[in-house]
C-alpha cells in the first residue's frame, strides 16, 4: 500500500451529468477532509490478480460514524467542497447542516471508481469495486460503515458490498439500482460502446466518445424534461435538420471528452452490465429508492430486488421528471429518504 | 410524367423492423395489382422545385374504393403479396379476407417514400410526401381516397395530406403519430444521424449506418419485450462484455445496411423531426391510435393532437409490449381499430 497525497483535481467534473447552472448548498471549504491513494493487489472477478489503485477522499472527521457515498459511473471521490478541494462536488446539493448527509455528523467517504483513470483496461465487476472499498476501509481503520449510500452504479456496488462484506456494514441505501441491469438498458449501453469503438478504429476517438456520452445522457433523463427544455421545433441549418437539444447535448459530450477516456467509459459501462447479485444474499437492513419513469432502473425491478432481501427492507417510489438522475437533481426528495434511512443513526448521534 | 414498370424488388425488405419468423396471413399472389413510377417536378418545402420520382404499387382493383397505406420511414410500396410481387409485404399480416384491409373491398395503394432511393439528398418534409401522393392520385384518376391509413411517419404524412388535400380524403386514420415529434425522440434521432455521419466521414459508412439502425430499433420496441427475449446475463467474450441482445441487433443492422443507403436514412429520419402540423387544420373525420408505452409517439401527445382536430375524431389507446411497433406486431388490435374506423365504408360496400 502506498499513501500519497496526489495533486488536487478540479471537482467541477464529469461527475455532474448536467451542464446547467446549479445552486450550491453551502458546505464550508474549511470542512475537515482528507485524500489518500491506495495501491494494492486485488483478485478481479473476470481478470484475476491485478495491481489496482483506489483514490479516496473523505469529508468530516474520520472518527465520526462513516458513510460511504457512491454515484454513477462518472461520479468521483469529491462529493462536496471541503478543505482539500474548495470546488463543489458531484453531490454538493445533498450535503449540508440540514441534510441527512451532514459532514458534522458523519465522515463522508467516496472514491474514484476502479477503471476511472483509464489504466485498467479489463472487465471490472461491481464486486471488484466493493472488494477494493473493503480493503481501503481496513487500511483507514474503519471497522464498520454506518451506511453505504449508493446511487445508480453506486447502488450496485453497495449491494455487492452488503453481500460480500456485511460485517463491515450497518445498512444499505440503494438508490435507482436493481440487482441487475435490464436487457433493454444493457442493449443501449452495448450500442454506446460500439459507437466508441467505431470512433477508436477510425481515429476519431473524441467524436465517438462524445456521441456515446450524449446517447447515455438520454437514458439519464426523461422525455418530460426534454419537452420542457427543448420545445423549439427542428430547423434546417446549412441543408441539415437541426434539433433543439443538439447544441446542449454536444456541449455535454465535449465536456465529458475533456475529462474522461474512452477506456474508462467502456470498462465502467461494461461493469454496469456485468452486475448481477442474488438479492436474498443481502442480509443487512436495506432501503431502496425507485423513481417512476426511470427506464434504466425500472421501479418494478427495484421492487422485485427489494422483496428478496433477507433483512428488514423498505422501498420508496418517487415521481421525478429527472428520471434516472433524480438522485442528482431532485435532492429534496432524496434527502427526505436519506433522513428516514439514516434516522436511527441521526438520533443516536444527537443523543 | 413518365409511366414505366420498373424492375421488381424483393419485398422481404427493411420495411420489416423485426428479424424474427413471422406468420403470413394468406393473401393470394393472384391478387390484382399494379406498379407505376411517376417522375415530376415538385416544389419541396425546404429545397424549392426539384425533379422527384414516386414509386407506387396497388393491390386490388383500381376501381374499388381506395385506401392509401403508409408505414414508418423504412416501409415501402409493397404492402402484401400480390400478382406483381408474390413476396410478403411490410403489412402482410394486416391484410386478408377477414381483415379491415381487405383487397377484395379496397384498392390498397402505397409508395416508396420520396428519398427512400437515396437520390434526393435534401431536407424532405412530410408535406412534400403528401403533395407527391396527391399528384400521383391525380395521375391515377383517383379523385378521392376513402381513407389515408398511416402509421408512425406514415401517420404524419396522412395528417399533412388531410390538411393540404382534404377534398381528396374521406377520413384519416393516424396510428402512433402525433402532430410533431417530441424533443426527446428528436434528440435521439439527431444522435443516430450523427453516428451515420461519423461513419461517413471515417469511410466506415456501413458500420455507422448499422449502429444508427440498431439504436433506432431500441426506440421501436419496449423494455418489456427485450426483458422477455434477451434475459441471459451479460458475459465476457475475448475480454469484452457481451450483452444478450447484441447479436440480434447486429443482425438487424447488417440486414438494414444491405438494403438502405445512409442518405435515405438521414433524410427520412430528418423528415420525422421536421414534421409539424396544426391539428385544428385537420378538417376530415379522423381516428387516432395511441400505444401506451410508446415513447416515440407518446399517448399524451397523440391525445392532445386529436383533441384539436376540427372534425369528428376518435382516439383509442392500447397497451402493447411492442411499443411503437405495435402497428406491425399487434395486428389483431390494430385490425380491430381499423374495422371500426372503416366500418361505414365496409357496410356501404357490403350493402
Amino acid at each position: 500500500m502506498s499513501l500519497s497525497s496526489d495533486s488536487l483535481r478540479s471537482a467541477d467534473s464529469a461527475a455532474e451529468p448536467d451542464c446547467s447552472p446549479r445552486t450550491i448548498t453551502p458546505t464550508s471549504p474549511r470542512l475537515s477532509a482528507g485524500r489518500e491513494q491506495f495501491e494494492f493487489d486485488l483478485n478481479l472477478r473476470h481478470a484475476g490478480m491485478r495491481r489496482v489503485c483506489l483514490r479516496v477522499e473523505w469529508t468530516g472527521d474520520l472518527s465520526l460514524p462513516a458513510l460511504w457515498l457512491a454515484g454513477g459511473i462518472s461520479a468521483n471521490r469529491h462529493v462536496c467542497a471541503n478543505s482539500v478541494d474548495g470546488a463543489p462536488g458531484w453531490w454538493q446539493d445533498a450535503m449540508g447542516p440540514q441534510r441527512a448527509l451532514n459532514p458534522q455528523h458523519f465522515c463522508l467517504l467516496a472514491c474514484d471508481w476502479l477503471g476511472a483513470d483509464g489504466q485498467l483496461d479489463l472487465p471490472i465487476d461491481s464486486a471488484d469495486q466493493a472488494d477494493a472499498i473493503a480493503y481501503v476501509l481496513e487500511r483507514l481503520g474503519i471497522v464498520r460503515l454506518h451506511a453505504f449510500v449508493g446511487a445508480s452504479y453506486g447502488g450496485m456496488v453497495g449491494q455487492q458490498f452488503a453481500i460480500r462484506h456485511r460485517l463491515r456494514l450497518e445498512r444499505l441505501v440503494s438508490l435507482s439500482a436493481a440487482h441487475r441491469a435490464t436487457p433493454f438498458a444493457s442493449a443501449f449501453r452495448a450500442l454506446q460502446r460500439q459507437v466508441v469503438t467505431l470512433g477508436q478504429t477510425q481515429c476519431a476517438d473524441a467524436v465517438g466518445l462524445s456521441l456515446a456520452r450524449q446517447l447515455a445522457m438520454l437514458s439519464y433523463r426523461s422525455a418530460d424534461e426534454f419537452a420542457e427544455r427543448f420545445d423549439q421545433p427542428a430547423e434546417v441549418r446549412a441543408g441539415r435538420v437541426h434539433c433543439a437539444a443538439e447544441d446542449y447535448l454536444q456541449h455535454c459530450g465535449q465536456r465529458y471528452v475533456s475529462q474522461w477516456s474512452a477506456t474508462a467509459f467502456l470498462r465502467l459501462s461494461e461493469s454496469i452490465d456485468l452486475h448481477a447479485v442474488v438479492p436474498s444474499q443481502i442480509r443487512v437492513p436495506s432501503h431502496f429508492l425507485a423513481v417512476q419513469g426511470d427506464w434504466l432502473a425500472p421501479a418494478e425491478w427495484i421492487a422485485a430486488c427489494a422483496a428478496e432481501v433477507s433483512a428488514p427492507c423498505t422501498v420508496e417510489r418517487i415521481e421525478s421528471r429527472f428520471g434516472h438522475d433524480a438522485f442528482l437533481k431532485d435532492i429534496d426528495r432524496v434527502d427526505a429518504l436519506l433522513h428516514r434511512a439514516l434516522q436511527t443513526l441521526s438520533s443516536e448521534i444527537a443523543a
